[in-house]
Order: C-alpha cells, then structure tokens, then sequence
C-alpha cells in the first residue's frame, strides 16, 4: 500500500474564505510522484487548541504529515507552540543554526534584525529546523508518534523551494522500496485543444478501471492528461507504453510533459535554432513577455518587447499605419500583422508576434465582441511575411488575456516545430 | 459567539492534487456575510468510509456544514450514501420532485434520461433535495444532530448559484437576530514593509484575545493587515476604531482595502489627476505592464511600455548612452533613471517609471549580486528630472521580479500622494 499522506494549512486568512490556500494542491501532487498518497487535506485557524488537535488527529491517520503556514514573526503565528504541545509539552529551544541564519541573512541586507524575528529561531526540543532560502521562518521537521511532520512557511516562494530543495529528496531518499509503494505519475501538456477534444483523441484510455489511470486537467486554453500507475503496472511497460500513446494521440498539440512551460518550450526551440523572438503586445499589456522571461536566460532568446496600449504608440513605435488604424481599427488582421512586422524590424530579429484584442469588460461591439482577438507572426526570412489569425475568446478579462497569451505562444511553438497548420480553441477560421 | 461553519469537500482528484479546490474560499467568504465563520475547511477522496467519518466530525463541532462534491451518477459519487450513512442508517428514497426535474430537464432537450441519472433522485428519508436550475444533481438539506448539513454538487456553476439562490438565503432568513451572530471584516493592505516592521508597529492591537481581533499575512513585499469583529464589537464603534488606527499606524505604505490592488490604486490616483504613465521594463519583461493593464480601462492612464531586454533596444528605444552602459553598467542609477525618461518622453506621458535588475539564478556577481534593483522614476513636471532606487532584493527569479514589480508601483503610489520619502522594504540606502 502507498504511504498515507495529509496537509494541514493554518491561517485565519484561509479558513474564513479572504485568501484561497494553494498549497494543499502542490504539496500533494508533488508527493504523489514520490510515493505518498494525499488522503486529506485540512485548513484551520490560527488557534492554538485547533492547530492541536489537527496536528494529533492528521498524525493518528498519516505517515506523512506536511504543515504551511504558522511561522512568521508575529503572535498569530502558533504553529512552533502548537508543535511543540502536540509533542506532549516539550519545551521551545533557540536553534544555533537558525540564529546564525537569520542574522547573516539581516546583515547581507545592511539592515538590523527586529526582535520580533528571534521568535523564528525557536524550534520543539526534538524537532531539527530547515533552512529557508527566501525568507525568515526556517522550517521545522519531527517525528510525531511514527508520523513524519514537516512544517513549512507559508508564503508559496518560501514554501515550495523548501519543498521541492529539502522535504522530497528526504522522503524519496528514504522510501521504502518495493512494488507496493511505488506510484508513476506523467503529466503531458497540450495548449489549443477543449478538453473534450482531448478526450475524445483519448478515448478509452480514459476507462476509470484501467491501471496505468489517465485523467485531464483543463485551465484557460492549456489541457493536461495526467497518466498514474502503481503496482506492477510502474514496471512491466504499460506506464512508458500508455504514455506515449497519450503524446501520439494528442501530437501535434503538446508542447511538453512534467514542470514544461509554453514559454520555455518556445525559448528551448529558439536557442536551439539560434533564432531570436521580439513581442508587441497591445491587450495583453505585457503578459507574455512576463512569461518569456520568467524562463531563466532568456536573454539569449528573446530581444524585447512593445507594449502599444495607445493607438499613438502603435503608430510611433511600430510603424503601423494611420490608413489600417483608421479603416479596419487597432483590432484587426492588418494590424496585427504591422505590429508584428515592426517589432521584429526594430529589434532585428528572425521572429515576430503581436497580439490586438478587446479583453473588456468595455470595448466591445457587435461586430467586435470582447474576447476577439488577433494575433500576429512573423518569419522574417520566410516567403510570406506576416500572418494573423483571428480568435473569439470565451472568459473574463484576466481569461480572455491569459487565454490570448497562451495561444499566441503555441502558434509560435507549432510554427518552429513545422507542424501543419490546425485550427486552434476559439480560433475563427473564416470560410 | 458566532455560529460556527465547516466546509467539506469531497473527492480523489483534489486530495491527490490533480485539480485545485476552490469551493471552501467562495463558500466561506459567503458564509462570514450571512453571519457564520467558518473554522474548518477538510477535503477528502471518493471512500466511503472517510466522508462518514469527515461528515460525523465536522457536525459535532459546526453549527454548519457545507458539503460540496459526490452527487454525480457515477459509482465514484457516495455522498448520498455517506449522508444516510452518518444519519444512522438512514434508508435512501427516491425523491418525486427531484425525479420529475430531472425527466423535464431530458426531455427539453430532447434527449433520453439515462438510467444512471435516476440515482441522483436519491435522498435519505429525513433529507430534503435542493433545485440545481443548470446541473442534473440535486442538492440536499438535512439535520445530522442540531448541525444543518447541505449538500451541493461540485461544478462551480450549479454550486455557486445553489449556494447564493438557496443556501444563503435560508440562513439569513433564520439566522438568530441580535448581537452575537454577526462578524465583520477588513484587510489593510501595505507595500513596502516587512511582516515584522508591521507588527512592531501594531503592536497590542494584534493581542490574540482581542476583539476586534488584528493579524497580518504576507505575500512578495505585501503585507495585509486584517481586522475582524464579533459579537458587540460589530456595533459598538470597536471595529471602526480599530481600522482606522491600523490604518494610521501603517501609513504611508498603505494602498488600500479589501479588494483593492497596488495596480489599481495607481491607476485610480492617474486618472483622478488626469495624467499618464509609461514603462521601461528590463528585469521584470512586462510584468508591471500586466499588472497595469489587469486593471479594467487602464488605456485611459496606461499609455504603454517598452520591454529592453537587450542593451541594443535600451539604446535604439529608449536612448540609454553607451557611455552609461559601458561605465556604470545595464543595472545602475543612472541606466534606470534614463530608462525611465526614455519611456516618459517617448510616450509623452508626465510620469516614466523604469526596472533594471539581476533577477537570477545566472548573473550576478559580487559587486552586483542576484536580487540587485534599480528602479527609476520621473516627473517630467518635476524639478528633479529623475531619480533612481537601489534595492537588493531577497528571493528566486519570480520572486525577485515579483517584489521589484510591487516595489516599483508602490513608489510611484507614494508619489502621487505626496507621501514623505521613507525606506521600502529591501532598499539599500547609500549612507
């Protein structure tokens, strides 16, 4: 059997519905590939008899028990006291090594330690702390009974390095090996397909008796099929044979499998290639440059971007003209393809892609409803020089720019792995 | 004392972490304006045993519990079985109103009714069933001992519109009238100080046995200090009194309100003042622009933005100097100060902000390590043309762009209101 896993997140915040937890579900998909299952999640506040009595139920039903949130500075942080009384009364000890941390920590910044943080170096008598790189609460790790606690902070960039740096390499380390524990889990990303289109090419792989078990997973123009096997079925092939038949049957829409973004798969191609990316974004407002270059040396890729909220930016930056601003308007197929063609022009690079669209909640007309959207590419060394598509986008303004943004970024990828052009989700294909 | 309320919700794909739960957020921060405070959020897989034993512990220690999940057809859906289950052996009965429903829904559209629906007309004998106006799964309302159970089913658009059509409504009709029930709210939100400098500065109010009651949560360079009141505390002028002086205490870094954004708050002074902004990103590759334009009609002070992820588009773009590029280098005062001019004077806007930075994990070096920020600002109708912000800013690749976007909006925030300069959070001041 696979070991039993449980989350329990503190804050106030959380359980009163002003700030939504996010943890529970990165924590347990990331254990699920290390061979825990996830057999509950809890959410408490910051109380101290409540963080208790969660602590001691979670561990009587778990071997695995991970904590977020609780140990920052300040008095509604409990969760070191309550750990400390779940443990039958030990006493809270200064920890040496914290202490040193957190110091060097102040003084790499110039800055003076407020008292208040000392409070974050206090750990149970038994429990060993976990360094944080990204901020001030250490993490604090203890047997409870025969259950493994872990205690991580709760801001999700201090939490899910320590995470992934700390907590995972100690349990795959220690795992008990065998074919009972053992669970494979492969997540292949496709972008541009309704999750009933993916469904469909999957067929009865989907069959919810079937091991290795292949579900999906959809948000905001990305679809996921998500391939789980235990058992014999992690061993005999049928995890790598049902895998591949996922690929095969979702090609030529996957962009990548496991932590793969659209972005880093686009920049991959483009460094492969020696090929350089330029972006004028209009309602997208700087989305996908964000997401180009949260991938780590982007620079060598990806040269820069225009963000043309104002017609007169459009015009002066981009050279677009006053005739198609004027004739067929900011949100149209010549548009795009003018702003496409200026950006990579005046960056001088190989590729272009623009994106013009009414994401609303204003803005729209009958002719131009919010959530159409045009998209521009540009090959500068192809025959043909720029092309646009035309897109009508279901969802909210965050939706319709996310959803934009995304599609935009699969063109591109499809177009450097020469597939064949196929129409894309809420792509208008005129006829 | 408040009402006390729980939220389950049920199934393998959120305990394993394959789909996000979001229905305890929206269900409880329903729930806190009709009166109730939510005190547990638990999610459980699609086992029979672990919904009984959820659902029996929560109604002990609820006065409320809201079930969300396993009302579909398929054999994976228990909770009408778990229900009758902890209602002691209840037997489950076919439900007319909800069968003819469900035979009007079919034949509407056309279509046959098949026979695995029929099982969604069942509900233990004590239970009521609930409409579902845009599903085919009725809810269901019961007694488990003196807590009241609903059940509703787990697609956010039949759960929602049952939770506010129905749910809701039955409470605040029988909510017990006076004092005691009712709970109010408030989140204080900051930019620029760190979790700790917060509470020093609150100080008492964040005594735990207070009411109203203060505590903090902290996410990238944002800190929100949230208020909460009960019972005589709603009315009696205690809660006012109470925000308003965490308000006093935490400005000037205060930006705003409950569901206010750093983004928006900028963009509401603009257009009160009739001005505009333009950007330089390097660093942050459009981030600042995405949080500007997330902002619904930020075309009216947004003009746009330049990303000059290339020292030759912060030349050819923006007129950074070779000089100052050879010299001081991309990531300096006098890179980020013409950055920002550039930006202003090409968009002729009046205010120019600009980002320059190492954001990791490549980069850095001893005299310019990974997390060094330059942020620039102008006022073209200012004296002073420019001025430039050194910041060494603690975090991953996002979480360095993160707070060097916050840092940036939260600078030009205190600007427009004539806020005295004071150190932000990160900031190294030259001594």
């Amino acid at each position: 059997m696979a070991m039993r896993a449980a989350v329990l997140a503190i804050g106030d915040e959380l359980v009163l519905g002003q700030v939504a937890e996010r943890h529970a579900q990165v924590v347990s998909a990331s254990l699920l590939d290390a061979g825990f299952t996830t057999h509950e999640h809890r959410t408490v506040p910051d109380d101290l008899e409540a963080i208790v009595a969660a602590l001691r139920e979670l561990a009587r039903s778990s071997d695995l028990l991970i904590v977020t949130g609780g140990l920052g500075p300040t008095d509604d942080d409990l969760t070191r006291q309550a750990l400390a009384r779940a443990l039958g009364g030990e006493r809270l000890v200064e920890d040496d090594d914290a202490r040193s941390a957190l110091l060097r920590r102040f003084q790499h910044r110039g800055a003076v330690m407020p008292q208040l943080n000392l409070r974050q170096t206090l750990r149970p008598e038994s429990a060993r702390t976990l360094p944080n790189p990204h901020g001030t609460a250490p993490g604090l790790a203890v047997l409870l009974g025969t259950t493994r606690v872990y205690c991580l902070p709760g801001p999700p960039n201090e939490m899910e390095p320590m995470l992934r740096g700390h907590v995972l390499p100690e349990l795959v380390a220690s795992a008990p090996r065998g074919a009972g524990s053992e669970v494979r889990t492969m997540a292949v990303h496709t972008c541009g397909l309704a999750e009933a289109e993916v469904a469909q090419r999957l067929g009865a792989l989907m069959d919810r008796n079937a091991n290795p078990l292949v579900g999906t997973t959809a948000s905001a123009a990305l679809v996921s099929a998500r391939v789980r096997a235990w058992g014999s079925a992690t061993t005999d092939g049928s995890f790598e044979s049902v895998t591949d038949e996922v690929r095969r049957r979702l090609a030529p829409f996957v962009y990548g499998d496991g932590t793969a973004t659209l972005a880093g798969a686009v920049g991959a191609l483009l460094l492969a290639r020696g090929e350089r990316l330029a972006l004028a974004e209009s309602c997208t407002g700087g989305l996908v440059g964000e997401l180009l270059t949260s991938v780590a040396g982007s620079s060598r890729w990806f040269a820069g971007g225009w963000i043309v909220y104002s017609n007169e930016l459009k015009k002066s930056q981009l050279n677009v003209s006053e005739a198609t601003l004027a004739g067929e308007g900011a949100v149209s197929a010549a548009c795009a393809r003018e702003m496409a063609i200026g950006a990579a022009q005046s960056a001088e690079t190989r590729w272009g892609v623009s994106i013009t669209g009414i994401a609303g909640p204003d803005g729209g007309s009958a002719e131009k409803p919010v959530g159409t959207v045009w998209v521009g590419l540009v090959d500068r060394k192809a025959e043909q020089l720029a092309q646009a598509r035309h897109f009508r986008i279901q969802g909210d303004r965050e939706g319709v720019r996310t959803r934009a943004a995304r599609l935009a970024l699969q063109w591109l990828h499809m177009e450097l792995v020469d597939a064949p052009r196929t129409r894309l989700l809420w792509e208008v294909v005129e006829t």
